[in-house]
């Protein structure tokens, strides 16, 4: 069968799918969870056998040591992705809520419920746990899914898929629910951005590059997550111990993932006593500081940032400092180097911490706390499938109420237009 | 200029006006609502003049007279505009709404918050009349709108933009807030839709080839309202006066509009005494008839309906029929055929009128009552600026609400993640 044939397929059976997973109750779906999950530890021998594969294929190519440990499905990674399949089956079921109901004039009942969204293309070059997550959360949101996960994860990411369906037939659900690329072909991308009367939303996870292509290919709406450029303002009023704990943990905790912090902007008036003992505690944890013109007059030792750097996601442990003379001056900043991800303020004052709640415009903002909240689980959605950085449908963390949408039902006795 | 350079120079204008539109309260934007509404009367006379161009290029180009009617900006309608604008101030500001706060474990206090999507693009191939309420309905919601028409209204969408531009300067409001494009040379919609940076959202609003076209050419999320192929499913237990009531509405009332009904689905049991009555009531208001085999036996009368009709959008006073068997094969029919737009039973049955709710995937589902109700004032949104029928975002008519999107607030007192 030709890719293009393959993916059409593929894409005709996931549709078919959606039609019998959109009438499920949740009992089914739960119980395709729970199965997923034991005979993830059931089957671990065939997994770890299938991963052994793609390690070696990855050594054999030179890979860093540190990405193919993410590629590693050992025991311990298995139990935790089984334990993420419960968590998730034990979440409420988003769709069948009636999310509101009124009353017309004329008597005609009126009321907005929750359905599946249908079939959605995940494209990925994460980790193979991400295939059994992410399946996890469209099977329990009764979509379909077809996994288009990356190159060197393909015996990985099958074999997973195998043990999927298996359990989805157990639980008496259509096989094709959850379907997994079994190719490395690009053209199978390609075809599938062109689906359109298929595939009701694509999700890409992964590189800027990976999501600027599926962007401009896509006919199908895409919910896309770009760089996380996340700021911290450290405002006059801040308290300079909280101010240290969460900067710290912004920076330091996790510094490879998108809700990290990259820059961190000092009112002019606390900069002076906040920085020096601030960064002396960044360059412990061994934080490359690159600071404006002030912050290198108070740090010395600190390289100087360039203009690029103010708009840079690192994703590592680096950390552009600007000393601002005000909110205004912070406010303009993140407008103009932000990329709508994760901003905090951190400061004692009432109205001070309003205004930045009311006027920045990312998906995520917060008052005295890490931006490292940005997150599904972290606030309170339970799970999370990605963090849209664009604002249709939904801007933040994607939980399984994303992953629907609503239709209005309406409830007469005759009623007719005049 | 260059017509790219010229779309540019608009879109950054619109990206700076949305900036201050997002941070106004409901006052300033209903004053300028009200003033629009005031300058559309008080400068009759003027929009007039722009209007009579278009009314006699269009009369040189030979255009049917219901089209130019459809063009004509007389007083009577002026007035319905002006008043369409003054009930867009009296609803609901919808930015601002928090739509859920909860407390997590940590203390952390998070909530969801309404704001503007940003910048729509809204291109159309309407009467003038639409100008003025897309434009309302962008400015109440927050956003800053650039409005393309089609280039038969383009002296009266200009002299309409440059009123509003108006009410916004003396509101208070940035002018370019509404703007409406210049020029009817198509490159205009092209440097359009690859604005990704400066639009948010692109709401196209016409014909079936305006719509793919945008579609297909867009890097910008697009809000689709495709075809209108709505179905009533008369069932075995209809009540017969309503059934003939209802269809009658749903048909007639304005056979030219997306949720007019296009195909009739009747029950074998109640097809025999139902039908020809029912016929004859749309033979008398000149509805033509295309049915199945069974319908053609008890309407020797009626046209054979090909194939095609089932899934064709007649917006005209024609009508496809089909005798079923029962819901199964009625909503067999419907997922077939049917556009996701607008689908009606007709029943006394408890158990068939909940099954329908729950099985028919359309942005609107009824029971008992006129497929016409898809509408965004007739099911309470307010008003409306289009009827989605693709599931991202919004699914059916789009009011206000739909207009903006949510961030995450976020409360702490010095959280970390651990």
């Amino acid at each position: 069968m030709s890719v293009d044939r393959l993916i059409r397929d593929m894409a005709e059976g996931a549709k078919g799918a959606s039609r019998i997973l959109r009438k499920v109750g949740r009992d089914k779906k739960d119980r395709a969870l729970e199965l997923m999950a034991a005979k993830l530890i059931e089957k671990r021998g065939r997994i770890q056998e299938e991963n052994a594969k793609d390690l070696s294929l990855a050594k054999g190519k030179g890979m860093a040591s540190a990405l193919i440990d993410r590629l590693r499905l050992d025991d311990k990674t298995l139990r935790s992705m089984a334990d993420g399949l419960r968590e998730i089956a034990a979440l409420p079921d988003p769709v069948g809520e009636v999310i509101r109901m009124w009353k017309r004039p004329n008597g005609l009942q009126v009321g907005r419920v929750r359905i599946p969204l249908g079939v959605i293309g995940f494209i990925y070059e994460s980790r193979p746990n991400v295939t059994v997550d992410a399946a996890g959360l469209c099977l329990k949101s009764g979509n379909a899914v077809i996994l288009k996960g990356g190159s060197e994860a393909i015996n990985s990411n099958l074999v997973l898929a195998g043990i999927m369906a298996e359990a989805l037939e157990d639980a008496g659900l259509p096989e094709r629910s959850v379907q997994v690329v079994p190719t490395t072909d690009r053209e199978a991308v390609t075809t599938l951005l062109s689906l359109e009367d298929h595939i009701d939303v694509v999700i890409p996870r992964g590189g800027e590059a990976l999501i600027r292509y599926v962007n401009e290919n896509s006919r199908i709406p895409v919910l896309k997550h770009y760089k996380g450029v996340c700021h911290t303002y450290v405002d006059e009023d801040a308290d300079p111990e909280v101010a240290s704990e969460v900067c710290f943990n912004a920076k330091v905790q996790r510094p490879g993932v998108c809700n990290a912090m990259e820059t961190m902007l000092v009112h002019e008036k606390i900069a002076e006593a906040f920085l020096p003992p601030m960064a002396r505690r960044f360059q412990g944890a061994g934080v490359e500081i690159r600071g404006c013109d002030r912050t290198v007059e108070l740090l010395p030792w600190a390289k100087r940032a360039e203009e690029s750097d103010w708009a840079e996601e690192y994703l590592d442990l680096i950390l552009a400092i600007k000393v601002v003379s005000g909110m205004d001056e912070a406010l303009d900043h993140i407008e103009r180097y932000g990329s709508d991800h994760t901003e905090a303020i951190l400061t004692k004052d009432y109205q001070r911490a309003q205004r930045f709640l009311e006027e920045v415009d990312s998906s995520v903002v917060l008052v005295n706390a890490s931006t490292r909240f940005n997150d599904g689980n972290q606030l309170g959605l339970g799970a999370e499938i990605g963090i849209s950085t664009s604002k249709l449908h939904a801007f933040g963390p994607m939980g399984l109420e994303e992953l629907t949408t609503t239709k209005f039902i309406v409830y007469g006795n005759g009623q007719v237009r005049t």
